[in-house]
């Protein structure tokens, strides 16, 4: 017995007449029930240049920086109304570590991201978020406000303190590299330029904590930004580049593996330059799926062990020279460790690593190493590509009468891509291992924690793709589970005018793990996930039981411009993707 | 155009025949989809007594706990399989953070609580609830999974690792008061029974990592529980006794201010006895806020600086002997300190420190001294209780037809407490403000975040106090910025038939933060929050507009005993609550 009024939308902005009769004023509407006249003290929104944190806007904003994700809290709130009165954007989330999610996701796409959230209920809040961004290297700049340095003086419990003023930071200093707290002006300005270096130079979180009453310092001499260049040994470099010649030009079967990184250092143009000057197939690893485009004549496929598709991993675990440029080696990257790729056949190039077969070599920075690649005069062999390259799901057939399977719903989302330009998003479980099947065309356009795999991360990311560019259509591949944990950040691209079309994957659990240890502890509620527009007062809900059921809905949410659309397809609960079962059977074979 | 269709309940639990015909199977329910013969492999769930495991649920078991939340990760799968094999309860949550809040919950009223959950992704979503805990003492012990022992041997990039294999330990070590990493059986169960014990001892949290393959180990030698007990050094403990009779005995104005701990320790009673036997008026703190009940004849009422009701106040401060037991000197706790206490005037005992005057005495445990003090004789002098005891609230009168406010609002639901025994469960911000003037009859029936002060703790917190006691119904007070970070725990309670009464303080936006920067940022968008049970498929919902709406509303909500009741309050954005515009007033006195 459900008894509900109908939501009627309540405006509150119009102050209303006190009342104190009991008897209802005419004149007021029924969102008026201001009780005193009240004066709130108004936020100071100007901007200081010179000051901690005006500087703190201007170096992000020199680093690409236009927006800003958060919740703010007493202890930030000086430094979120200087925010206000810049030209940042600060897009509130529904929760901190949605907030980080965003911020991660806006760095993969645009080069840098940030954060900015209160003193420990804010901060640490975002420890898993920072902590996956961490991982797989995106540059988060986390912006926390804090106790003043006048009120720490006598040691007093202040409200959302843990242990000592320093807790935040310590717990922070684990999963950021580097980390400053910017209490005194005479250091606060060079520490915001080391820290905003860092994050740029390793693609990595940085952790900057700013007492609010430091927020309008300014600095006892004129501070002037610093640049913090990386240079490579020549030396160690041109032996380097060498040694790499020297196995390409050997080599009968070479094969390009472009990771992740390419993306992160801006080096996939160079990585394609590579590849056709020396006609060298390419591929890409999961977590790098995009980092060069999937319809290029020389692209391969997506190389991850045994859950790949066997002629890809045949293809690469086959030759005699693998160049991994910026890959993670990974579980996930590898199919669970199931990649053969012998050190002494391959050229391993990372932002930390650079390794030509059994040789290593340091101090030669990454860009450096594959830009000169890329322009060195080479003469590999010509290899020629595997006979089956097209895609998984080229076969695709609409079975409009059939149950949805999981199978089916990858082929139709593939055909999806072919009719609008999206970034597809991807959850984790089986949701990121059906996506890796499909075709992606442009750079950019596929986003996964394919390394850190935390759950929760698809749905608050795409706010953070579609505030980078509005452009940039997300479309989110998310389970049932995930969806749980962070479906409400929905609503924040409902107040921006996003519009992601966001498919639910609902096999009742958690699906993966299923296949390693089934128990009632995998399953989880049903619920009525296409009605979540009527929570939000937003959004297109469909529910698909049915292959013609989703043909339709994603029919309808394509015309949909203006807000999400949410797919609920009913999947059974042992129902896989074809890249779990090909995981799945390799294994087997091996036992 | 929001195109849905009625959401059906899908049933998947009938294996449905294979049907690769592309025709539908007119046997098959619709929810029949599975595409293989799929053989699941089975969690093992026996739980041998002497493994790691299994001793670690069974010392669980010794110290209270009955039930246990989380959620699985492929690495803590095994674990899990065994606790679902054990006696106690696994409850799973929507998110990881959100089953840390009910973990503490637990804790709370129940002794100890505790959380399972997975490797870094899990765990590190913790961090902010169980810092929570730390601040404000509720011994919940963090489990976690985490990759094996064998799989770490080469270093690998496991999924879910962020720095090293040490780097959740490390965010852990400085928000839990015991730490460890079971990986060794020769010291795993010693080491069990050392961080329970600190857990127990300290109330706060401890954190225990259970390498995936070490779940099944057995000790090398037989291990036989320690319990650990803490003694007071003897003279220690009588001289503070006699100091403080000395100035009890002295006094003229006594007064007992009791806080958390009292309740944590089990202290309670001894409390009451001492306030009993020697006719000395009683008060507590927001955070101790119900740690004795308020109905009792010597109970003043909540101490809490300018924010408290000002004969409280005069009460305490203009005391001569202020016995301050098991308390915490904190900001909101004491009216962001605005209290005004003469140290030379009060006895202070705490877990941690004691003092009597401005004498310290060391190595004195609380629960010994005030024990001892209940037991000892007295002679204070009689103190007249103030004249204005009685409740802000005495004077309520329904006013159906006006527009709701804050003030009447807690007037009506402080005459729901008289109608039926519910545990408050306060959120933070104004409803926390407002809720200390609600009249709490029993023990343990107020709870709230009020020093670590985190948004969204109530909503998961309640299904942690309804786990702990099913006839415990909690009565959840929370703003619309709390609800849309935790709202979707509700669910959680669902499955387990809990029937919280919610009521949303919908003010739009960050009230409390509005008094001291107004901003853009302190808005947030509205949402149809009574819609809520459409999402979830279960629970009831209500808008409310005026008194005459809430007070429907409430009356329903008591007739609904098997799920949820959800009652979305419309309130301006600038009324707040009779406990926040008295911290106003007294603040601009002393301006």
């Amino acid at each position: 017995m459900p008894a509900q009024s109908a939501a009627g939308s309540v405006s509150t902005d119009a102050p209303g007449a006190t009342d104190a009769s009991g008897e209802r004023d005419p004149k007021r509407t029924p969102g008026d029930r201001v009780v005193a006249d009240v004066q709130l003290p108004m936020a100071d929104l100007s901007v200081p240049p010179n000051s901690i944190g005006g500087y703190l806007i201007r170096r992000l904003w020199d680093y690409g920086v236009r927006d800003v994700f958060g919740i703010p809290g007493d202890f930030v709130l000086q430094f979120y109304g200087m925010l206000e009165g810049s030209d940042l954007r600060v897009i509130g989330a529904t929760r901190e570590d949605n907030a980080g999610y965003a911020a991660d996701a806006y760095a993969r796409v645009h080069g840098m991201g940030a954060l900015c959230v209160t003193y420990c209920v804010g901060g640490l809040s975002t420890c898993n978020s920072v902590a996956g961004a961490f991982a797989e290297k995106s540059p988060v700049v986390v912006i926390t406000g804090s106790p003043g340095v006048k009120e720490r003086e006598s040691d007093p419990l202040l409200h959302h303190r843990v242990r000592d003023f320093d807790t935040q930071r310590k717990v922070f200093e684990t999963i950021t590299v580097a980390n400053t707290v910017l209490d005194d002006p005479l250091t606060a300005f060079r520490e915001i330029d080391r820290c905003l270096a860092a994050a740029h130079r390793f693609k990595r979180p940085v952790y900057i904590e700013l007492p609010r009453d430091c927020v309008r310092l300014e600095p006892p001499y004129p501070h002037e930004p610093r640049r913090d260049e990386q240079r490579s040994d020549p030396a160690a470099l041109s032996h380097a580049l060498a040694a790499a010649k020297a196995m390409i030009d050997a080599a009968k079967k070479p094969v390009i593996v472009a990771g992740v990184e390419m993306h992160r250092f801006g080096l996939r143009e160079e990585v394609v330059k590579l590849a056709e000057a020396n006609e060298i197939p390419m591929c890409s690893t999961l977590l790098g799926k995009s980092a060069v485009s999937e319809t290029h004549p020389l692209h391969v496929g997506v190389y991850e062990g045994a859950m790949g598709r066997p002629s890809v991993t045949e293809y690469v675990e086959d030759s005699d020279c693998a160049i991994l440029l910026g890959t993670f080696m990974s579980d996930i990257n590898l199919g669970i460790f199931t990649a053969r790729l012998d050190p002494g056949r391959c050229i391993y190039a990372t932002s930390e690593k650079l390794r030509v077969g059994h040789g290593h070599f340091h101090d030669v920075v990454l860009s450096d190493f594959v830009r000169q690649l890329a322009d060195t005069e080479l003469a590999p062999k010509k290899r020629p590509l595997p006979k089956e390259r097209g895609s998984v799901h080229a076969g695709f057939v609409l079975q409009p009468k059939n149950p949805l399977t999981s199978r089916q719903l990858f082929g139709r989302v593939n055909r999806l891509l072919d009719e609008e330009k999206f970034v597809v998003v991807a959850d984790v479980g089986d949701c990121l291992f059906g996506a890796s099947d499909l075709t992606i065309k442009g750079h950019t356009e596929f986003l996964s924690p394919a390394y850190y795999t935390s759950m929760g991360f698809a749905i608050p990311a795409s706010v953070g793709v579609q505030a980078a560019d509005p452009s940039f259509r997300p479309l989110v591949l998310v389970g049932d589970g995930a969806f749980q944990m962070t479906c409400l950040e929905l609503a924040t691209g409902l107040k921006l005018g996003f519009n992601p079309i966001v498919v639910v994957l609902n096999n009742h659990g958690y699906t993966t793990e299923r296949f390693l240890a089934e128990g009632p502890f995998n399953d989880i509620p049903n619920w009525s996930y296409h009605r979540l527009p009527d929570l939000l007062g937003d959004g297109w809900g469909f529910e698909c039981e049915t292959e013609g059921d989703l043909d339709k809905a994603l029919k309808a949410a394509l015309a949909n411009r203006d807000s999400f659309t949410l797919i609920n397809c009913h999947l059974d609960k042992t129902d896989v993707s074809p890249a779990l079962i090909r995981l799945g059977e390799r294994m087997s074979e091996s036992v």
